[in-house]
């Protein structure tokens, strides 16, 4: 069946996936997958402007890739690989580096929040950043890209460049990708108050075992205001009570809103048997990453074949890149 | 013969190469071949930059190429190749603009000079020139770069480059250039004021023809005292002197020094012998130019037989640099 489009997405390298990755990115890479052809990018050049080291870089990948095979994404059907892999992408990058105003990219909220955090390494690359996630979209021709509201701008950034391009050569090649804007739950780590992030340590990785989950889970923050097991809690407030809306049943969902409210369930129960529904959704992906990680080769394989997917179509563009350009 | 090193330069193409590129740069060129490997790069990616058209790109490479090839540079020894048919060039600036600190680029006097000629387009790839000029060179391993003084610094930020990834890296994989810096004579344009240039319309093309060139020194500005014939000149101040000095026998150059503070030869006739003595110097140029284009594709199978063996060499730094970064 004919597919509605092409998509593309990218993701920094960040090793093992945790919940916020899962619930945010995962599942919608996987969804996405009946009706575009997908291009799932994991962008390590990208990381290049703010890592601090580079050592675990490569495993980093690995165990992202493995990750994503084992939640549902198909590389025999969508396109899975390493940024780098297809150097094209700078090759694009440097070219719509040139009709893109300094001013612009400085004026971005998002460099400037970077240049906040990290003032002792505002580099050159990193003023680039808009640009390279440009070129990474229009080198694949992505009619739709999908983003979290916060992304807006910087699909509009990549709209406008590319009629810049466009009108500066006198050219229809680099295509302007659409927005699919994606409503994702923000998920909030167990220390009940900042998004689930590895950086902050306050994340539940997919791969861990039963055990690890469980203990993670048993550490998470809930209503700050229930002191005691015999206080009633409010769950409107409690993480772990958002948590039971997305993996418990409706009927437990609806048992732990009524007994908390009333202290007819403690936290430390209310917690395991997150924890339990957690463990038991997470089954199959655990089982899967399981079967594919005895074979080390094959995440290896699957990118290697996703560049080579990605190196076509990516030179197909650059030919028509470099002719509109009018280059020797 | 051993070589005693990898010599780089790039030269924008600027079509035509006139007397200053002559003697500023392509005898140069010539001349580094007897002791050097040396690489040379018409490097239309910086080109782009700047360029309000791109439209003469293409005959403008081919022009410039031939002229190389008319005055001595020997394909079968040297590479000769355009920039951009070795993409590697931009992958490599990336890498390198992840260790580039903005500051450092917008700090520099040649961004600011080229900020105020071209307000209106004050482009993210022209802060980066001399990081993808960078790139030119160590992607080569080049040993010497030659230089006249007034580029030391974008020298010197190489080196400084270089020595910011292999520390970033903990590498020796990207050789510090060296200097060359090499002693030009400062060539005037015909106006007799300012360098000669292409843009100014006040220079000499070495492939015009005997009467072409003939009227082009006629149009020459001279001492500019000298309003008749009668009046003495003063032949330290004459730019066509100057020229006398460069392309005439010891005896014309004495016998034009002498005769003219006694207004023993008028400027007329002194051109007359300039243009002469230019012409006739460049006819061996002209012929092997003429040579050469009888059949187009020689030029343009140089810089594919050049692009080739860049790439290879650019290929086997960027597996060592891809290394040592720790991508995956």
């Amino acid at each position: 069946m004919a597919k509605k489009g092409r998509v593309f997405s990218g993701a920094r390298p960040t090793g093992r996936q945790h919940l916020g990755n899962y619930l945010g990115a995962m599942l919608n890479y996987v969804a996405l997958q009946e009706d575009y052809d997908c291009i799932y990018c994991i962008v390590d050049v990208h990381a290049l402007t703010t890592l601090e080291t580079t050592l675990d870089l490569r495993q980093n990948t690995y165990e992202m890739a493995l990750d994503w095979l084992a939640v549902g994404i198909r590389p025999e059907e969508s396109i899975v690989f390493v940024q780098s892999h297809v150097p094209q992408v700078m090759e694009l990058h440097t070219y719509l580096s040139m009709v893109t105003p300094l001013g612009k990219l400085t004026d971005l909220p998002t460099f400037k929040e970077k240049a906040r955090e990290q003032p002792h390494n505002v580099n050159y690359g990193l003023v680039g950043y808009p640009v390279l996630m440009t070129a990474d979209i229009v080198l694949y021709k992505a009619d739709l890209v999908p983003v979290g509201v916060d992304q807006a701008p910087h699909l509009e950034f990549a709209r406008e460049t590319v009629r810049s391009f466009n009108h500066r050569y006198n050219t229809q090649v680099l295509i302007e990708p659409q927005m699919k804007v994606t409503q994702v739950p923000k998920v909030i780590g167990i220390d009940g108050q900042q998004k689930m992030s590895k950086s902050l340590n306050n994340h539940i990785e997919l791969a861990a075992t039963p055990e690890e989950t469980r203990q993670r889970v048993m550490q998470m923050v809930t209503d700050p205001q229930r002191i005691r097991r015999s206080d009633p809690g409010n769950p409107d407030v409690c993480n772990v009570f958002s948590m039971h809306k997305i993996f418990s049943s409706p009927e437990q969902v609806e048992m732990v809103n009524t007994e908390c409210r009333r202290a007819g369930i403690g936290c430390v129960d209310c917690k395991k048997l997150f924890a339990e529904n957690l463990n038991h959704h997470l089954q199959p992906f655990r089982q899967r990453r399981e079967e594919i990680s005895q074979n080390p080769d094959f995440v290896w394989d699957v990118l290697k074949d996703g560049a080579k997917r990605a190196s076509q179509i990516a030179e197909a563009t650059m030919v028509e890149v470099r002719q509109a350009i009018g280059l020797p």
